[in-house]
């Protein structure tokens, strides 16, 4: 049975979002156990509004305050130690619960769950890792999003190897592709800190593919695709910002005239199902990977379908065993990864067989 | 009037693109000039083909060497002193055209006009910036987008300041917004090049709006978006990555099954209008900034359309004045963007009345 925290009061919109997801997801996964964190008497009221009170899988836990969206995150650590996102934290530190999921404020999050949970042995730093649909009809992994706008070449090996980790978990692919995002597919091609970052993988046992640019990732050349996280959040916010673009567009056509409104009404199911198959809202869910613990961050904007889909994604997580995975493979690079590794032709390869607790 | 040079050969198309895009703009300005460059009896024969052999406004020039698509940049700039790139660079610089266009190899192309060229006085490495569609219906000017993968906060400063002057030769618009592409719209966002780019924008005379996200390029919050070339060159094909995936998504939807197929009959001027807003083709050549001279470089993959709005581009590029108004705009900041300079507030400004060649 897994056990999924949930901060109901992040992002936009709180509980108004929140607490249907979770009923939603119940519904569907009645296996699950969640736990509510945020203001008692106001989860209670959402949860009686909607009848819902007396659910056997649903437990309250309570929390006096929030992180603000716009808080600035050391202060957020510093002075709520009993906001619903450190509340959450410490459920997963505590092994109360496998997961958490948040909509709140991303900074906050990262130094709250770093904080409390801490990072993995010999991950340096964790990183935020999402799917983007491609091509191909499954989704490409993209990390880092946004935590780390200053990477050297060490920091996006170890952001491969959780990558890897994470679809292999996930996904359940034994040996996901890994590609590493550049403009040029040549090895000459790119800043100092991808081409040894090139040099780092190719020696690596990653199933590492080569350079790869942005249209890659939408195509679907590699399972995985790992940047820095200046680089990745532009790729990310750059792609939101041309499909509102589009979308906007045409609708607007649509709407211009008889005639287009005519041709909406017949056009509206496939339109629709255009519009299903790209829905940004299936990928909600990024990780935050190298923790010591599952947390998993929803878009701030999320709505109560979107959010559905970020729980789904801590249950996935935690039902594939993402950290044992993450672990194990990071078992392999040990002393690649470390700063006082001398080469990656000495890595000691630990078998895969090995339990993961007897390694780290 | 104004002259232009064309690199017939270039391109992954060569003649078969450049010619019916040549003469499909005289057509549209019959006051322009073209100087055909490449092999003349290629060229001659495709010109005899589309009966064009003897139009007042085509001179050819002969050039007996190709640089091929895949050649090292190096390579090219070394051996081949007869390529049809060569040619048209020799042309600007000696004054026999305004600008010049090509589709061909970019690496070479920037090698080769920075040689022939040089870059402008005070600018320490040129730029290659582009228009996308935004939402207000206009361009976003986007620099660098490829051309310098590591650049300091002066080089981003230099950017803005060869952008600004590029939207306000060609677009007209007296003093254009000017955005820095970071993760985030607050000051303290970004990483270290950024922040101290930040800074100079700030204390310069330029329009700085401040910080943008990759969003505020489709949604046209400022007419100039200034970023490092690795993060430009990820931005612009990711967007192309995702462009090509919705165009794939919409086209397969289309096509399933009878009633999309009635669908799409009823839709598709809309299609075609939402298609023809979004044409990429439209805002083919980009403008390698900062040379004494202009040069437009077309997609490799452009056909005639899109070959045809890249002489567009150097036409109004040369009709804007733009190497004076970058020279102009330059003038006001030479103190601040060389390297010797102590601060912003020290910078000589010089009249905007002054003549560019007396002041540079």
């Amino acid at each position: 049975m897994v056990r999924i925290a949930i901060d109901c009061m992040g992002g936009d919109h709180g509980l108004s979002v929140t607490i249907p997801a979770c009923l939603r997801f119940i519904k569907l996964h009645p296996d699950v156990q969640l736990v509510l964190v945020g203001k008692q008497t106001e989860i209670e009221a959402a949860l009686a509004k909607k009848k819902a009170l007396e659910l056997p899988q649903i437990t309250i836990r309570h929390a006096s305050e929030v992180v603000e969206m716009d808080e600035p995150p050391a202060q957020a650590l510093r002075n709520k130690k009993d906001s619903s996102i450190r509340v959450c934290a410490n459920l997963v530190k505590d092994g109360l619960a496998s997961a958490f999921v948040s909509a709140g404020n991303t900074g906050a999050l990262m130094a709250i769950s770093r904080f409390v949970l801490k990072t993995l042995d010999s991950i340096d730093r964790p990183a935020i890792a999402s799917s983007l649909p491609n091509m191909k009809g499954k989704g490409t992994l993209m990390l880092d999003l946004g935590a780390n706008v200053d990477c050297d070449p060490s920091h996006l090996f170890q952001f491969a190897v959780m990558g890897s980790a994470f679809v292999k978990g996930i996904e359940g692919i034994d040996r996901p592709t890994v590609g590493l995002l550049n403009i040029g597919e040549e090895v000459i091609k790119g800043n100092e800190v991808v081409k040894k970052a090139s040099e780092l993988l190719r020696a690596s046992e990653l199933n590492f593919y080569g350079n790869v640019e942005g249209n890659d990732i939408y195509k679907g050349t590699t399972d995985v695709v790992v940047c820095d996280g200046f680089v990745g959040n532009v790729a990310l916010k750059t792609s939101e910002g041309l499909a509102q673009m589009l979308g906007d567009i045409i609708k607007t056509e649509f709407k211009r005239g008889l005639w287009p409104k005519v041709a909406a009404v017949f056009a509206a199911p496939v339109l629709l199902r255009f519009k299903k198959r790209v829905d940004h809202r299936r990928y909600n869910g990024a990780a935050l990977l190298g923790l010591k613990g599952i947390v998993i961050k929803s878009h701030g904007s999320a709505d109560a379908y979107a959010f559905f889909h970020a729980i789904k994604r801590a249950y996935d997580a935690a039902n594939g065993n993402l950290l044992d995975s993450i672990r194990l493979t990071m078992s392999h690079y040990v002393p690649l990864a470390a700063p006082a590794a001398s080469s990656a032709g000495e890595a000691v390869v630990v078998p895969v067989e090995a339990k993961p607790d007897q390694v780290i």
